[in-house]
């Protein structure tokens, strides 16, 4: 039986020369492949009372979406900045080259709600710490950072653990 | 009890002065809202052998994921201009002010299948257009277009049925 590791697609030299992009569209493509992520990315929270699972625009809006609604949550977006209308929080991070603003609205959670944070990968981990601050700064608690794929060797795993975060990964590539 | 349309904020003067911005936010922080939304979208295509349903860049995701898990359907995005890793096709669409490009991989719909179109929120009408183009030129059968909102004085209702398109929408709003 095919894995979820065994859907993805890797395309060389995205977005840019030396660069393996792990390509999740053709895991979402295909009925089983997209029920195997959901469920694998669910399950390990269906008893866990979460409030809202945040996503992380733009492909963590595909994957939480659907497990929201599978464990009877609420959903939350985190967007590139502007694109939120209601008042929000802001949390820039750097990147390789430049500089990045995200962004939450200031009531998409309550204080002491239990969070889901969910996104396609896990590689620096520059967008997902910026976003755990702001899911912080609103009072929220973190149960877990979801993804489908971590990349170990580019050290987000290690940063969201030095954060004290607990992960749920469904594969891993280490080259 | 609250429908879907009572869960929606609107927020004046964004993105720019004049306009009211439908924030479908509010209705997917919700949990009962979330789930009114997806079993309303879901529905009247239970019997009805979808096989890709179809979100369109960026709200359209959160959608597009739970439908197509609720149908035991596949999932394609289409996106904005360079964000899709493997080998598209592209269609131009005007804007109030200049041009966009919405892409789609080639392989993401094989000739023949039955393909049901998300988004949040049906405006003018001009990405959605684009949309169906994409779909279409990769031999795609598009049994409908659904969205969470209509505002028919845009004009995008009666573009979508002249190219006719069967059309499903939760709820309405006249200003």
């Amino acid at each position: 039986m095919k894995t979820v590791k065994d859907y993805i697609r890797t395309i060389e030299d995205f977005p840019k020369e030396g660069i393996k992009f792990r390509d999740v569209t053709t895991l979402f493509s295909d009925p089983q492949g997209l029920r195997l992520t959901i469920d694998q990315m669910t399950q390990p929270f269906a008893g866990q009372k979460i409030d809202k699972v945040i996503g992380i625009e733009a492909r963590g809006f595909i994957l939480a979406g659907a497990i929201a609604h599978q464990l009877s949550a609420g959903f939350a977006p985190i967007r590139k900045k502007g694109k939120l209308p209601g008042p929000t929080i802001s949390q820039g991070y750097t990147l390789e080259y430049g500089e990045a603003i995200v962004e939450i609205h200031r009531d998409a959670i309550e204080a002491g709600e239990r969070m889901l944070l969910v996104d396609d990968l896990l590689a620096t981990g520059g967008t997902v710490a910026a976003s755990i601050s702001l899911v912080e700064r609103l009072g929220g608690d973190i149960v877990a950072c979801s993804f489908i794929v971590d990349l170990p060797d580019l050290g987000g795993r290690k940063l969201l653990e030095t954060m004290g975060m607990t992960l749920n990964v469904l594969c891993t590539f280490n080259d």
